[in-house]
């Protein structure tokens, strides 16, 4: 409704004064929702919750499915069995893209469109402000960081013919599905033991791109320490240099300052095709959806072709909620915070680790450290934790899978200080590691 | 909290009738819900949103972020940037699955992990009920019908190496992206032209399957006309024949009787590995969802080993509230509705046809029919049915891409009366077609 | 946000058309809202949910607690313990009212205080268009019928001088509280025993208002078997040939066309002050606010400068919602369901009455029925319906209170066919009685 | 459901250890419900919104409407229009309370009376810890506060016989009708004006109170400055002596402990038969109910049996939840920072006084300072306040209605730092009165 209806409704019931100031109200409180609309920016200020659900509401009022006049005669229609159901999906019961094509504008769903393309351009902006100043398009997937390397790599496939990845190895399945699913062959490239810390072997990594043909590259910032994140400059400007595409798996290196500044240096000084991000773990967004983004704005748009249908709606309007809720300001403050819980949860593992006899590993890591636990059931010990209601702690036994290279001579813990952690979930956590540690 | 304790705290309060009234009364409530979680089944009557609402609220309650003791130290560990931004997750912030496995139990998440289960088992149960009773395994998947054919063949590609997928035409991109996700070749079979259908060429399919090495086999049950269904049967025993892997597309079949009998009798014919089929085409829920199911368990175990990473819990939820909402007998109700809605349909276009000197197109189609529009101007109307409120219909001019054929002799507008639908969207769109081709 | 702006926000993202159908969507959702806070009638069609939930948040918008930008330095300015709280009131947290006056515009309060104008003037229209044309002016009061009984009462005292309160028998407590609470007498009329039914004896009710100062009469239309409707006509040129202030308790009346006929004559042949109405028993609100209507527009101002102080907005917005939900048409559907109703209870209580060996009582009743219990147990038949789940029948033991009679000569149970029953309730509940009555 | 079963449904599908977790998690999450349940008591550490919003749903699923099996034969059933009407009251459809007695269990809700009884509970355990230890009963009414004084006065008057209301002169409307709706002739208590307060003249109390018959006594401890609180125990100990029934509207005093202590000494010292005070004022509830507290236990079931009718739940539960989410411990950090806003509102007041030229009024109030405004058009200041979105101030012109006195030598402004306002409240607030001052 318009302000001059507003106003002529107001007029004729209650005095004047009054009804400009409940007009100044909606007013105030709708600014920011127009501001999402119009500019499509990572706000300074998140918005409230109510400012949030009438923006999904104002949006998705406007998919046919809403309109009472309509006659719908295909075979999807947005029909859905009961209110609640349509609530479960806050009310976007078309979904979001065309078949095979994810940003593609649906003509039976033009509040979803809308919606899809604010969640895409706010997102952008984020990685953006958050550090990846040089990239130039973004796009906001309905599925997880795998999947979306999965979808990525498939472009590539189609688009330039890519074959083979090779993979500085990580202990990790999620993305080597996503390299299975793009019917590619992983080229694992192998890492070594420097210190504590368990590095990409750059040697290796160089001979086996100069002499593979018609692959691309996956990198890793973010991974479990022993394992270090990759050095993504000089694997940027290798990759110029060989001419092979190169993506980085950003997982959860969006809420670190200094690897978004080492994935921007490495946009500017080689070639960087595409750069994938949780949204859960970096944006507060329940788990489901990621963002990619891109220095080149075709590569985005070849990624949207590649999802082959129309896409659930919910991991979308849930990342841009998310984004909007937190707001730059926010964010900077989440970011301080992440980094006082690192300072605390190394001072405290440190403590343990003397009184344990035990040592920290000396490994750089944004957000987490790992004790080792040598000597000690390590996997009891882990297993006490979850009994203990301690969640996230990662056990690895010395000699087993996990820590990305062979023969780690270490058995050890890891814990996390990551985004939206609070300084009770670190305290309690290491007290009861001790607890648990030392019975 | 259970019957004792309620007991206990109503018998503090009022009388002892009205205390045994108030537990009965919340027992009843309860009890559907109770069954659903323990028996699994797609119930004959549907719950109520009250029912569903209270369901979800106690499996998301168990997942471990709604944990008030929980010290929580990884680095995905569900925290949410508000309260509504979880809303819009149904609070399953952990999503669903663990890396790499859609149906692998969440230690975190042991609401969302029950949640997947009961999903699965209750599609299938759906499925079986209504027409397939000789699937023996299903899986709710997250992700559109084209997105899990890619799933499907891609497990066939890791799991017995075929390359390439013969895929009787079908004019829709979807399914295509899907094969090129998987990193499959596609190798289109022909169609022919006969009377007024498109059908596959069997002949040419047969040449096909004899001699192409690793290759699967998808066919399509439901596509608009003048596209006929594909014989599932003989395409089942020649798949049989000559050892290859078999996926149905059944894209909206599930709502006819007719093409889950077909499907039935393909599997007991000869061999069908996968039958996919759309959530909400099928069951009124939110674009988002498939379910998969199977007369072998070890397909759908390697479909779940698929997906790349956890998985957004909302269009599992949604599908599994959905087949709840609707249970079996308004299931069957819907599908009486359909079949009259369809009856309506034809008598409606009989008349327009013969009105305008159209011809109704003689195809078997489970829930549409085309008219024929020659000499129209056919994407003009189309485009004055989309402003004149009328969604679904699809336009095809002569020659245009669309009919699964070359050289298809009419430009034609497809109807559907598909599940869901209501009399008066028949009867207004009709009219509404009457207008606007008569103008 | 108005059209030109959605426009130019659509426009920059999606095609012309596309947009152009988003908005037609969103306004034909809006225009049924619209209407009602221009028109504020009782509609002719109901609104959906949604709209509905539109509305509320458009109103409650616009109260100074949603201003982000207001700086709040009251002793009471709407704020609440956290958003759960906030929405058991749909936000209205100011309430509705200034103190002392019930409709007053509230200058914090904008939203609510326009709201509770449109809940006024659409339960008059609905008052209105079902009968009472006749009547000027309308509130929802946010209490009971009793409550809306003392706030009138007082209103009189207040502005009339009444002191006592000519109260034709009827055996039921909230009235007499009411009366009570406004700190006047009540006078008992008498009622006689003719056939089956106990009637207002009028002959002691002329000579009671003939020969009583400053009283005020306060008649009944509904109550249970064998007490009759009051004859309001009657009672009504009494009322202005003694120039007595008549109050109408019409508790359930607005469903049955003949009461309200009843009423409206009695408006136009004497003198009636006010028409009590409860929201729930007549619209399907839930329980606590009433509707009170007048042929004279100051009664109404004087109840509503008699509540003492703002009131919960709860009660209004709810029955706004219901009568908003309903519309005219659905609640001449309901009227008529009713109806048929009745007269399945009817049968269904002859038969069992010929079966016990028992009677129908022969009384007019709009709802009711009642069936002689007369050598049985009826309070223990009474217990035993309640735990066999049959909620609200009354069960009158001879002799006992309850009848509006001394010496009433039998044993009864009444049931209802209300507004609003199924045809199951009324099937399985004379069902039950029959079983438990014969045992 | 109970323990047993959850493991029995988890054990089926997942593995023992996470079953364990799972159940642990839902447990922690409902214990503190549990603990509402069973105990009753204002608890030290508030509850979540999902804590609440499980709580209101199991009792709101105990009453009668919820049940599948009832068969509904009552004139009144809780029917309600849609689920979004039943969800305006939290799905206490059938209200609270029985005919005339607001605290009786109602047999068709069970759930609603247990809710009621916890509420009643509750909210007397919190102004026992928050001062008044010495009150054996409590209820929350589903009224105003100066409908709460009608009850309370109505009550007396039916149990006790009192005929007139001593009241020490307050320039407020609502408790003023609150006697008159009683039926109660109020008796004005004049003040007299001392330094820059004006406080009750108890010589003139004292005479009164010596020669009226049957009457009660009114007293208030927060209003706005100049009046100051009533010597409470002065009073009590006079109502004592005379054997006077003393009601206190506490309306905003629950916050402020030195008035609790007042309210305490007064209780120990003489006679107190009620203390009322607002939900909305003191417990961040919206506005709509009180609290009504006694040292007498029969007068709150008194109190109880005023109510003409059933109520509506919604300010009971409102009442309740916002009780839960404060809890002691939050309240206490509530009223802390209340006493800071306080001094820094009269500090900045101070200011503000000195570069205008006016002066703080000397008067003790707990949340309130005024400053004069002698010489300024103070009504035009106040409006211009109200459309700088400054809400609550109070702008009184010398002479005019509102000092609770005659010829109160000054004009003023008014401005609160009450419980829950934030400190940026105070700034922007005083910064614009000097601002628009100044002008």
């Amino acid at each position: 409704m318009d302000h001059d209806e507003i106003d002529r409704i107001l007029d004729k019931t209650i005095p004047e004064s009054m009804a400009r100031r409940g007009r100044t109200t909606i007013d105030s409180l709708l600014a920011p929702v127009r501001d999402v609309l119009n500019r499509r920016i990572f706000p300074d200020r998140g918005l409230t919750d109510s400012q949030l659900e009438l923006m999904v509401q104002i949006l998705s009022s406007m998919d046919t499915d809403k309109d009472p006049e309509a006659a719908r005669v295909g075979e999807r229609e947005a029909r859905v069995a009961s209110p609640y159901v349509a609530s479960l999906a806050a009310d976007f019961n078309h979904g979001i893209g065309r078949s095979g094509q994810l940003s593609a504008p649906q003509p039976k769903a033009a509040g979803a469109s809308l919606m899809q393309q604010v969640a895409n351009n706010t997102a952008l902006d984020a990685i953006r402000k958050l550090g990846l100043s040089n990239t130039k398009a973004g796009i906001v997937t309905p599925v997880s960081t795998g999947m979306s390397i999965a979808l990525v790599l498939s472009a590539l496939r189609r688009e330039v013919g890519i074959k083979k990845v090779l993979y500085p190895r990580i202990d990790h399945t999620s993305p080597k599905r996503g390299i299975a699913l793009a019917g590619l062959d992983e080229v694992q490239i192998p890492t070594v033991i420097e210190g504590d810390a368990v590095r990409v072997n750059l040697g290796e990594f160089e001979k086996s791109i100069s002499n593979t043909e018609a692959c691309a590259v996956l990198a890793t910032t973010t991974f479990f320490p022993p394992r270090e994140s990759d050095p993504v400059k000089s694997i940027a400007r290798l990759c110029s240099e060989y001419d092979v595409p190169l993506i980085i798996n950003n997982a959860y290196g969006v809420q670190s300052q200094e690897i978004m500044m080492q994935i921007r240096s490495a946009i500017d000084a080689g070639r960087v095709d595409a750069v994938i991000q949780s949204s859960d773990k970096n944006f507060l967004t329940p788990v489901g959806g990621s963002i990619v983004v891109s220095p080149k704005s075709e590569l985005i748009a070849w990624v949207s072709d590649t999802y082959a249908g129309r896409a659930s709606a919910a991991p979308v309007i849930q990342t841009l909620a998310a984004l909007l809720s937190i707001g730059y300001e926010r964010y900077k403050e989440l970011q301080k915070q992440q980094l006082e819980n690192l300072a605390q949860l190394q001072e405290s593992l440190l403590i343990i680790a003397e009184k344990l006899g035990q040592r920290l590993l000396e490994v750089r890591n944004p957000v987490a450290f790992a004790i080792t636990m040598d000597g000690l059931d390590v996997e009891e010990i882990g297993a006490r934790l979850y009994n203990a209601r301690v969640t996230g702690p990662r056990a690895v036994k010395k000699g087993d899978y996990g820590s990305s290279t062979e023969n780690y001579p270490h058995s050890y813990i890891v814990m996390n200080a990551a985004i939206g952690a609070r300084k009770e979930d670190i305290e309690t956590a290491t007290a009861k590691l001790y607890k648990e540690a030392s019975r």
